[in-house]
């Protein structure tokens, strides 16, 4: 690459010819121009056409072929339309979620698995290399390695960078308003503790992350589901009839990268619902774990909007860099004393060790590389998962490229019972996760959600389980016909 | 020291000579014999005898001066009586302990403070050197630098070294007997959770661990308390009269190294305790994270009588080893699938570094080299903290050595009122743990209990402290005569 060039340039360039291919200018079985050839012709270094067509490649768009260059893949360019909110009512109902759940995740340890059910994060985009340094390091600087207690709030060094990276989301966090936790779900048991008791009504999204709807249900707290659009965000004028005609004891959303639909509410329904929780006064609990991961721009927290510091915002560094760390934190404005000394009282503290890690890996210029990376690689794939469903998946299937994160949300044919295809998938060795878990409503019965992220991702094994998906999803429609 | 000696033989002659020193055979000021004449007249080697001087030094009986040799100390040997426990009934009652926790805890961070009321193993003592060399191991050896999830129970590396050492408490586990948790702290909350629903009732011993009290509080449980005995444990009378009278959900007991108490239930008195839960159908959480720091004998565990398994048995790494490390774990017999799930539900899964991390040292004769040391550190600080007490605290107060772990239960005289001894003492830069908090009974307003364990520990600094309590006590007496 020369070096004044920029570094984005192949994405640019990988962009223009996957638009090429979409709208048939390239059309399939095409080969592309050698690299010497575009590099001279664009005025671009060898490198950068070669990162173009693997980037390309990982997007399932283009193949090479030995001694032969790259060709445009033998695909039938449909383009399924986008899935949209199928319920307009907000309603409050119980969840049972049955074995799903832990069928999800029990079958993603078994190795020759496709588990496109869980999100796993694994070897192939985790930061390995840099946590053993760091390992390295802190085993050699830190007085105690780790052994000693880190009492709430914690490690003043994780909550200073913490702190210094609030400026991405729009805040302007102090040390002294960040709690470390273990995980965000730690972030989320202790806020509703204090903000709830059982009998409570908690107001979430639908659909929205299957483990949060069992925790409300087992906390013996009531679920007032609001539809949530993968564009426009949650629902407002049934976010607003919901305040109304109901005692709300919180409301807690995922407006960054909502679990299914990787979608960002935009910024000005994001001051609609400020307005609403002020209006209501209504606690939010803005939960964020997977933000780092937008494809384009990080939004402003909700929490940005908050004078009045009724916005706990709850975030992780488990679901991008460091799942086994299971370290989270959260700024949690007017409840801070009461949080921290609950959480001393139900953990004592948070452990050291991955607290002074993630420390020593934010202060590094490899952090920004590393969240680079997986920004790009989750792009590919969600793309390449996104061509795979349009080539294999039948007619009536509908889905929307996620904004970021490794998930993508289908909605399958009307007849298909996804519960059924879960079971049968498992059965081919495939895993997914079944849309009526990530609703208490159980109204998304004909939806699946995929992850891009698990151990042993590869194109070639993905593309297979694609395939056999397709045709399990096809049979399961002409057995149980409209 | 001689290739052939005993390892232990110094403790022997340690022993002796505090004998000596006690019963006034070597009265205050006396030199001791030289190290070389002793070790001759002994037929030991030199170091034997150095390693027993310093070790008599450690508690406090004999002091260096400088070319001149060790001499007993000019300590005024009286021997204050034991106590006893003082309440024969067992109340249910809500526990309230105000500030008194978080005074503990907050004040044990600044750093001129004499922290005898935090337990809160310090560098001093801590395998940090161990440690770090096992970070350096995981570094290179680990495929992920423990950044994937290790799900529920945790790792099996951990798990066959714990169900290994099993043995030293009477059971025989295997790790699929085993689920890792995050600190003993999750253990006792993932099974409160399951065998309670708030308003139900759950005996515990009095005294017990303050933090214990509070988190039942937390959780809208009713107290029962019934009163424990340093020697004998539990009181059975009561226990089973307690069992027949009440419907108890849970009993929650340290049987091992009662906190604060230090004191062991002798294996017929838990034969008796298992024989009154199975006739009363009541399961039983034996939680006992000191367990390792036995001075001498480790008991059987309740669990080992347990065919029925309805006993969890709760243990922890964090109290001896590595506090910050948050590691604990469990051995739920028939409560396993149902605890293992909600651990995954509440938690997703306890950090995997740390996991280990732990598991590596286990496997190290290291490992029990650190315990020894341990053992005989904490044993030498309570002995030289039961020689201040009785140096330095008026006529009335009683203890009685504990059997092991880090803390020294006193009881004061009857109108010592100790919670505002721990106000009055944090005004001196010294913090105590006031008897009120060890209790929802609030029977123990006399009593404090001192720890052995916190950062940058002086034989110095704590009998100044020492004195300064003493004198604080010795004033409160006469302000308040009975």
């Amino acid at each position: 690459m020369k070096s004044n060039e920029n570094f984005y340039l192949y994405e640019d360039i990988a962009k223009k010819i996957a638009n090429q291919i979409s709208n048939g200018i390239l059309p399939p079985g095409e080969k592309l121009p050698s690299v010497r050839k575009l590099s001279k012709e664009l005025g671009v270094s060898v490198s950068t056409v070669v990162l173009s067509y693997i980037s390309l490649e990982n997007q399932g768009l283009i193949e090479s072929k030995p001694q032969s260059g790259f060709y445009v893949r033998n695909l039938t360019w449909k383009t399924l339309p986008e899935n949209d909110v199928i319920n307009k009512s907000a309603v409050i109902s119980r969840y049972e979620s049955g074995t799903l759940i832990s069928d999800v995740h029990e079958f993603s340890k078994i190795t020759e698995m496709v588990s496109l059910g869980a999100g796993t994060p694994a070897d192939d985009v985790l930061p390995i290399k840099e946590f053993k340094k760091i390992l390295i390091q802190i085993s050699k600087k830190s007085l105690d390695a780790g052994l000693m207690f880190e009492y709430p709030p914690g490690n003043i060094g994780l909550r200073k960078e913490i702190a210094k990276q609030s400026i991405n989301i729009g805040c302007n966090f102090n040390p002294e308003d960040i709690i470390v936790t273990t995980g965000a779900l730690e972030g989320i048991q202790l806020s509703l503790k204090i903000l709830t008791k059982p009998g409570d009504i908690v107001l979430t999204e639908a659909p929205t992350y299957y483990l949060l709807l069992e925790l409300l249900e087992k906390l013996n707290l009531k679920i007032l589901s609001v539809p949530t659009h993968s564009k426009y965000g949650i629902d407002i004028e049934l976010l607003e009839s919901s305040l109304k005609k109901h005692k709300v004891a919180t409301c807690l959303l995922y407006p960054t990268l909502n679990n299914p639909l990787g979608s960002i509410v935009p910024e000005e329904s994001r001051k609609h619902i400020y307005s609403l929780i002020t209006k209501y006064n209504v606690p939010l609990m803005e939960v964020n774990p997977y933000g780092e991961l937008c494809y384009d721009k990080k939004p402003k927290a909700i929490k940005s909007f908050d004078n009045r510091s009724n916005v706990i915002y709850i975030s992780s560094f488990s679901k991008v860099i460091a799942p086994g760390y299971r370290t989270g934190w959260m700024a949690p404005g007017k409840y801070y004393n009461e949080l921290q000394k609950l959480q001393f009282l139900t953990s004592l503290s948070s452990p050291t060790i991955t607290q002074l890690a993630i420390a020593e890996f934010l202060k590094k210029e490899s952090y920004n590389r590393t969240i680079r990376n997986l920004r790009k690689t989750y792009d590919e794939r969600t793309t390449f998962l996104g061509n795979l469903i349009n080539q294999y998946f039948p007619a009536g299937t509908k889905f929307t490229k996620p904004q970021g994160g490794y998930y993508q949300w289908v909605e399958l044919p009307e007849n298909v019972n996804s519960t059924i295809l879960q079971r049968q998938a498992l059965e081919e060795n495939i895993s997914i996760a079944a849309g009526e878990m990530f609703s208490s409503k159980k109204d998304f019965n004909n939806y699946i959600r995929l992850s891009c992220a698990f151990p042993n991702w590869s194109n070639e094994k993905v593309e297979k389980a694609m395939k056999i998906l397709g045709m399990l999803i096809k049979q399961g429609t002409y057995v149980h016909p409209i």
